[in-house]
Order: structure tokens, then C-alpha cells, then sequence
């Protein structure tokens, strides 16, 4: 029996493909990919790419995010049909995900169109908090504490509750809302011991605490914020 | 110049280590090696052993999590000598995490002792969060919706507020609250919006929702529920 799956590729670093995306991707037929601008080749597909089959077919489909409901749902529908067509002809299908198939991802859109009518598989990836704390060398959950992951364009009434009662808090995108960000954690004396992320893992990446910034910085895209509220040392703490 | 090393070998299943993982255990010198208990041999230990060298020098050390904090201190102190002596004489070291070395690690309380001394590394590795989306086939977070990692052993009111304000959670170490975590849940109407895996990617692996469950069972260790508050179709509800 053959199915779809969504394949986390991990947060970008090619050495951070599990050995099961690997094999999924081996044994792939046929891979959709969100189309791109003037024929460039996805990050995702690149970390894929050594380990296609050369026979693989490469479906390149446009995923629009579009206002109107019912032409966002007409679009998506005509490709989760191509998907189904394909799995029911014999196909091993793929989609690709940078990160974790289950965060923050297309695949799981693509899913509501899909469940019900032909096998779905997930294959987990590194997610880019797990990656970040990997490269700040620091815990993001210890003992009882508790970790939310944020994205910084929730209602502010919310980022700020989510901050004050969580033990630990990874801020994501925030690129799109980083004055308020700033401002309810200089409220709370808290840019110290927030650690911020530019470009993780890419060239020009940048590591900083928060209070190395102004309130109307501009950061770039693919910008992190890691808090952690415990500092003293937790397992002194724990006895 | 060497380094200590936290290495994420990912929730149990061998095939869920990253590229980045084994080459990282096929370069070490050492490997220390939590205690276990009448010669067995450890979970991450089995999954990290194909890719060892022959030569490698495995350290078993107890690592004690007595009541007095003398005491403890004291023993992990003497085990992070060893490691900062090993790195110094030219040795590349590990130490295995299931999962991820962020989350709930003994890496991270290890760090503690070393931060400053020598040079740390870690290896991000599939949590069993990940894992748990990845078999269930359903999102973590999608769109600006939060997402709350929560030991079940947490203060009672702080558990019911972290569930009020989350869009989903991640309930952690469910055994040893379990009652409590159905009657909080009853109470909001949520149990069958929260799906249960026990002993997840293992050969028991059950999955249930939490209507299926008495609040008086008992369940196994591993045990872990995921509440996804929005059933709605996530697309739709964005336009």
C-alpha cells in the first residue's frame, strides 16, 4: 500500500535529516513542492535533493494564500486531488517541510484535504527551537518547569499572559511584531535573560540578549527569542 | 581542539537519529554512561552502539539524585572533573540524551558543572513530542496558535491556567497526576479533545482519548497527551 507523507527536513543544516527522512526520501515517486518564485529551488528541496531518485517526479503546484476562502480552497482541493490520484495509482507521494512536519507547516493544511481518503505519514523532524537551543547550549525544559512556543503576532493581551506564567518561553517570528515584544519584556525586567536568535544556523547568523537592542530595531525574518526565567542552578534548586 | 558533547539520539526509535548524531558518536573517544542497574544496558545507549568506535572507552558513572544537596553536588562535581580531564588530554566526549539534550536532560544539569571550563556542544535530537505529532498525524501548532510543553506534576491552578491559555498542550509525564489532569480537562469539556499514547513508538503502544480513560486508572510512565483545542479546518478559518 502506498501513501503520502510529509518528511520534516529539519531546520536547515543538511546533517540534521533523520535516517528515516532519509529513507522516505529514497523511496519517493513523486514530491510536490510549493512552487517558488522565478525558478529557484526551495532549501528543503536542496537538503532533499542527494537522496531522490533520479526518476523522481517533481510536481511543482502553487499553494496560494489568497484572501477568498472559496478560491484559497478550490486551489488546494485541485492538488490534494493530483495527491490522491497519485497515491491510488501505486505512487509513493512526498511533501516537504523544513523543521517539523507538525509545526507551523503547510503539509499540516494539506492534510485537511487529505484525511480519509488515502494513508498519511509524518516523519518528524528537528524543529528550529531544538536547534537554537542547541546552538545556545542551553535547556529549553528542566525538572517541572513548563515551555510555550509563542509566535509574537498573537493578541498582546495573550503574549503577555503566556510570558508571565510560563517557566520558559520561545518567541517565534519575531520579526513581525518586535517593539511590543520588547516593551512587555522591558516591563518585566526580563531582556537579559532573553537570548535572540538572527538567522540560526544560516551565514550571517547573529546571537545577542535582547537588551543589546532598541525597541525599533528592524530584525530580519528568521528571528528567535529564547527566555528563560531560572537562572540559578537548577539542580541545586531541585534538592 | 575537543569538546564535551550532548548528543540527542532522538524518542526510541534508531532510525530517528540525525546525520549530524552519528557522525558525532562515530568521532568519540568516551561515552559516559548514566549507571543503570545490573549491567543493562541503556535505551540511547543501544540506539547509539552500531556507530561507536571499537576503541571507544564507555565511563559508567552514577549520577545520584539523593535528597542532600551536598552531597550530590559533590559526586557530579567529581564526574565533570573526569569529563574537563578527558577533553584536556585531547579526547572527544559524549553524553546520550533520549530525545532532545534541551529538554528535560541530566545534559543540561551536567552543563552546570562544565559551563566555562571546556567546550560544550550539543546535538539536537527528535523529542518524543515530535514523535508523538508525527504518529498521530496531527499539527503541534499551526498559524498564530501557542503551544505548551507541561509537566503533569505542576501546581494544580498553574496546570488549569496553562491549559486555559493555550491553543495546545503538551502534557508530559501524565502518570503522576493523572486524576487530577482528567478532572481539570472533564471540567472544560476537553477530553475527547485530548488523544493519549501510551508508551509511544513501543511495541504496547496504546492510543486513546482521554473519554475512553476513568479518572482512577492508572497508566504507564510513558505516558503523554496532546490537546488540540481548534478542530476546525485550520485553512478555512484563517481566510
Amino acid at each position: 500500500m502506498t501513501y503520502f507523507v510529509g518528511i520534516g527536513v529539519g531546520p536547515g543544516d543538511s546533517e540534521l535529516l533523520t535516517l528515516k527522512a532519509v529513507q522516505t526520501l529514497k523511496q519517493l515517486d513523486t514530491l510536490y513542492v510549493p512552487h517558488a518564485h522565478s525558478g529557484q529551488v526551495s532549501l528543503a528541496e536542496t537538503i532533499a535533493q542527494p537522496y531522490l531518485k533520479t526518476t523522481i517526479e517533481i510536481k511543482s503546484r502553487r499553494f496560494p494564500m489568497v484572501r477568498s476562502q472559496t478560491v484559497k480552497a478550490q486551489e488546494w482541493q485541485k492538488i490534494a486531488d493530483e495527491i490522491i490520484a497519485d497515491v491510488n495509482a501505486g505512487q509513493e507521494v512526498g511533501f516537504l517541510t523544513l523543521g517539523d512536519p507538525a509545526i507551523y507547516s503547510t503539509f499540516s493544511y494539506l492534510c485537511n484535504y487529505l484525511q480519509g481518503k488515502i494513508p498519511i505519514r509524518s516523519v518528524a523532524g528537528i524543529s528550529s527551537f531544538s536547534q537554537i537551543a542547541s546552538i545556545l547550549v542551553q535547556p529549553l525544559i528542566l525538572d517541572n518547569e513548563s515551555l510555550a512556543i509563542i509566535p509574537a503576532n498573537k493578541d498582546p493581551q495573550q503574549l503577555e499572559q503566556l510570558i508571565d506564567l510560563n517557566d520558559n518561553v520561545v518567541l517565534m517570528k519575531l520579526a513581525v511584531n518586535f517593539a511590543k515584544i520588547y516593551q512587555i519584556l522591558a516591563q518585566r525586567n526580563l531582556l537579559a535573560q532573553t537570548t535572540v536568535i538572527e538567522r540560526a544556523s544560516m551565514e550571517q547568523q547573529v546571537i545577542k540578549t535582547m537588551n543589546q537592542y532598541h525597541p525599533e530595531d528592524k530584525v530580519p525574518y528568521f528571528t528567535t527569542a529564547v527566555l528563560r526565567k531560572e537562572h540559578t542552578d537548577a539542580i541545586q534548586k531541585n534538592t
